[in-house]
C-alpha cells in the first residue's frame, strides 16, 4: 500500500467527513454562531482522535476555543512540526448570492461547494488523511515526526486570542517547522508554494451628527452631514496614484528588490484570466506596481463596507445621523499592526469637521505580515514533497490573505512553510465557494511525504 | 357662537379623528404600504364627506391616488381657493429611533405624537374644522368662498404623477387662489407665513465594481472598489467652501439681493436654539452665507443615505461588489430639475473609474422651487387672518422643505399662499414625529378667518 492508493482509496470517505463538518456553520464573527464554533470543535476533536491521534484536546482561549491534536514519533529524537489551520469560516447567506445553501455542501463531480470547504476545514482535514496514510505506507504505528496540530477557531474574525493562546502553551507547541495549511497555489496546474503573507488590521469608522435622522429639507446644508465627512474621509484615504494617503502608513515597508520583481515576473500570470476569476473588468491600484506586486507585497486601504442614512426602497430627505465604515489594512513585512492604528486614528481625528462625533474601533491588535525563507531546508523539503505528490515543478508565490501565521513564527521561534492546496477561484470569503477534491487529496499525500522526508532528515541542526 | 368657541370646543372629536387618520401607515414611497395609502385615501373622502363637503372624489393618479373635495359657496360670483395637502407619509420604523409605535398616535398633554400628524395630516384635516367652525359662526350653509381641495397622496415620494394630474384636472381646480398647508411657522410663539419653498430632485447612484463581493486579500488594492469610487464621488460633490462642485448646477440662480437678506436677518433666530432642534452641534455650510440662508435662499446636494459591502457584525474582508448613494438636491427659483439631473448624469458619468458600471436613477422628474409675493392681495388677507386667529404679528420665512408647488402656481396660474403651522421641532421626516394640537386648532381658526375675508373682498380684480 503507498500513499498516494490509500488516499485515492479513501477519497469517499474523506469527502463525507468533510460535508459532515462543513455542515456546522462555525461562523466566529457572528455571536449567534458561537454554539456551531463549539459544535465544530468537537467535531475536529472527535474526528482527530478516530483518526489516531493520542492526543486531542480542545483549548479555550477566551474567545472561540481551538483544537489542539498531538501523535509523537516513535523516536524521541525525530523533529516535531506544527500544523497550523482553522475550523471558523466567513459568514455566508443564500442572499449575498449563494447558488446553494452554504451549510449544506454539495458535491458536484470533483468539486464540493460550501462555506468552509477550501478555507479552511477542506485544507486542516487532509492532514488527518495524510498522517493516515504515511502510517499505510510505511506499516509503523507513529509518525516519521511528531505531529502536532493547532486549530484556531477565530482565525476570520482576527485571531483576538490566539497569540495568548500561543504565549500560554508555549512548552506544547515547540516544534522544529510550522506547516500553514491555509493558502492558495498558483493553479490547480501549475502547483505551487506560499512565501509571504501580508498582514492586516481593520477597522470600524463611525461619525455621528444630529442626534436622529433629520429632516434635510429643514437642515441640510447647514448642518454637518456625516455621510458626507465620511465620503470625505475615506475619499482622502488614496491619494492619486492609488498609495494610501495616511502619514506614517509605510513608515518600516522597504521598496521590493529587482531579484523579487524578478522572481514575479516569472509566474504566467494572465491578467485577463485573474480579472474574470474576480468578476472586475479591469485591474487598478497603486501607480509603478504590476497586480501580483500590488496584492502580495504592497500594503493597503480597503473599503470592506459602509452604511448611512436610509438604505430602503423609495426617498427619505434626511440628513443621517450617523455614518459607519469598515476598512481593513494589509500589511507588509516591516509594518507594525500597532502603529499603522495609531497612524489611522490620527488620520481621521484630524479631518472630522466640527460638530460631528467619531469613534475608531480596531477589531483587535492585528496581524504582522510573515515571509518563509526559500533557501531555508523546511522549504526545500516541503517543495520536494509536494513535487513528488504533484507530479511536476512546484512554484513560489505571495499570498493576498493573512492570518495569525507572524504570531506563530516569532512566539514559537520557528520557519513557516505554506503546505496548502486552495484556489484563488476558490472564492472563499465570497458567495459559492467551493474546494477541488483532487487537490484536497494531493494535499494529502504532500503531507505524508514531507513527514516522511522530514523524518529522514533526522534531528534539526543546533 | 364664533369661530374660536366652535374650534375649542371640538378639539376632542378633531384629535379623535386625527389619531384615526394617522394611524394608516400610508407610506407612498414604500409599495409595502400602497394599500395603506388608499385606505388613507378612502377615510379622507369619508371624513370630508362627514364634514358636508357636497362633492367627495378619490383621484386616481397612475400612482397612488389623491382626494379631491368642493364646497361652492352659496354666492357663484365669489372667489374661489384651492387647498393643497397630502395624505401620504414618510418611512418610519420604531428601530429608527421612535419612543412610541409611529403608527400608533399617542396624544401626550397637548401634543399628539406619531407619523403624520404634523406633516401633513393634522394640516389637512384643521381645514375640514375650519369650513365648519366658519358655517356655525356665519349660521350659513355653505362657505363664503367655493373652498376646493385637493389632498395627494404622492408628495413624500416627489409626486410623480402630480402634474400630470392637474393638468387633466385643470378645470375642475380652477381657482383664485392655491392656499398651501404643508409647511411650518417660525415657532409656537412667533407665528409666521412662509413666503418661499425650494425645490427638489432626488437620486440613487449605484457604481457596480465585481461580479459578486470577492477576497479583500486575493483582490484588494488591484481591483477597483465601488466603495472607493462611491466615497470619492461623493466627496467630489462639494468643493472647499462648501459649495455644490457639480458643473452648471448653479445655472440660473441669482445671487440673493441685499433687501432679502435684510428680510431673514430680521428674525429672531438663535442658531444654538436651532442646533439643539437639529441634535446637531455644529452649524456648518457654504462660505458667505447664514444658516438661515443656506436653508431657505441656497441650492444643496445631500447625502440621504449609502450603503456598500458588509454592514453586519464583525468583520468581512472583501472588495464589495456594489455600492449606492441616495443623494437629493435643494434648488432655489431659477434652477430646472432636469437640467440639474443632467449635469449630474454628467458629472457622475466623468468620475467612474475604469472598471465599474454605472447607474443614475432619479426618482422622478423633480420639483422646481416656488415664491409667493409678499405684496399680493391673497398674502395680505392670509397673514391678517393668521394675525386674527393668533392674536399677533406674522411674520415672513422660507421654507427648507419642497413638494409640487410649483407646479401648481404654474398650471393653474394663481398666486400661492401658505397657511400652515407646522414646527420645526416636530421632528417630520424623522423619529417621533408630533404636532402641537393648540396651532392645529388656530390653523383651522385663520382658515375660517381666511375664507370669511377673501369672500367679503368678493370677486377677483380681472
Ligand atoms: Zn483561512
Ligand atoms: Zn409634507
Amino acid at each position: 500500500m503507498d500513499v498516494r492508493r490509500y488516499v485515492e482509496e479513501h477519497r469517499d470517505e474523506f469527502v463525507a467527513a468533510l460535508k459532515e463538518w462543513a455542515a456546522i456553520p462555525s461562523v466566529s464573527a457572528d455571536p449567534g454562531h458561537h454554539g456551531d464554533v463549539r459544535k465544530s470543535a468537537g467535531w475536529l476533536r472527535d474526528h482527530l482522535a478516530a483518526a489516531g491521534f493520542p492526543t486531542v484536546e480542545i483549548w479555550e482561549s477566551g474567545g472561540m476555543p481551538a483544537v489542539f491534536a498531538e501523535w509523537p514519533a516513535a523516536d524521541p529524537g525525530a523533529p516535531t512540526v506544527l500544523v497550523y489551520g482553522h475550523h471558523d469560516v466567513q459568514p455566508a447567506r443564500v442572499a449575498d448570492g449563494w447558488d446553494t445553501e452554504p451549510f449544506v455542501p454539495e458535491e458536484r463531480g470533483d468539486r464540493l461547494i460550501g462555506r468552509g470547504t477550501s478555507d479552511d476545514k477542506g485544507q486542516v482535514l487532509f492532514h488527518a488523511l495524510g498522517v493516515r496514510a504515511g502510517l499505510a505506507a510505511s506499516g509503523a504505528d507513529a509518525p516519521p515526526v511528531t505531529v502536532r496540530m493547532l486549530v484556531e477557531g477565530e482565525e476570520e474574525s482576527g485571531s483576538p486570542n490566539f497569540a495568548d493562546l500561543l504565549e500560554r502553551n508555549r512548552d506544547r507547541l515547540a516544534c522544529d517547522v510550522v506547516v500553514i495549511s491555509d493558502t492558495t497555489m498558483w493553479s490547480a496546474d501549475v502547483p505551487s508554494m506560499c512565501v509571504g503573507m501580508r498582514g492586516l488590521t481593520d477597522c470600524e469608522i463611525v461619525l455621528t451628527g444630529p442626534e436622529t435622522d433629520v429632516h434635510s429639507g429643514s437642515f441640510g446644508g447647514a448642518v454637518p452631514n456625516p455621510a458626507r465627512a465620511m465620503a470625505d474621509l475615506l475619499s482622502a484615504l488614496h491619494d492619486g496614484d492609488g498609495r494610501v494617503a495616511v502619514p506614517g502608513f509605510y513608515d518600516g515597508v522597504a521598496e521590493i528588490s529587482a531579484e523579487e520583481r524578478d522572481l514575479i515576473a516569472r509566474l504566467p500570470f494572465d491578467e485577463a484570466e485573474w480579472l474574470a476569476t474576480a468578476g472586475s473588468s479591469a485591474a487598478s491600484g497603486e501607480a509603478g506596481y504590476s497586480t501580483l506586486e500590488r496584492i502580495w507585497v504592497r500594503p493597503t486601504a480597503e473599503i470592506n463596507g459602509m452604511w448611512s442614512g436610509h438604505t430602503g426602497a423609495g426617498t427619505k430627505t434626511i440628513v443621517p445621523h450617523s455614518a459607519h465604515a469598515k476598512v481593513s489594512f494589509r500589511l507588509v513585512p516591516g509594518q507594525e499592526p500597532a502603529h499603522v492604528q495609531e497612524r489611522v486614528r490620527a488620520f481621521v481625528a484630524e479631518r472630522v469637521p466640527a460638530g460631528l462625533g467619531v469613534r475608531v474601533e480596531f477589531g483587535g491588535p492585528g496581524v504582522r505580515a510573515c515571509a518563509s525563507d526559500i533557501a531555508s531546508p523546511a522549504v526545500r523539503a516541503a517543495r520536494s514533497a509536494m513535487e513528488r505528490a504533484f507530479g511536476t515543478e512546484v512554484l513560489f508565490t505571495r499570498e493576498g490573505g493573512s492570518g495569525p501565521e507572524a504570531d506563530i513564527a516569532d512566539v514559537l521561534g520557528a520557519p513557516l512553510v505554506f503546505v496548502a492546496v486552495g484556489l484563488d477561484d476558490d472564492r472563499i470569503h465570497a458567495p459559492n465557494e467551493k474546494v477541488e477534491i483532487p487537490l484536497l487529496l494531493k494535499g494529502a499525500e504532500s503531507a505524508a511525504y514531507l513527514w516522511e522526508r522530514l523524518g529522514s532528515q533526522g534531528p534539526p541542526a543546533g
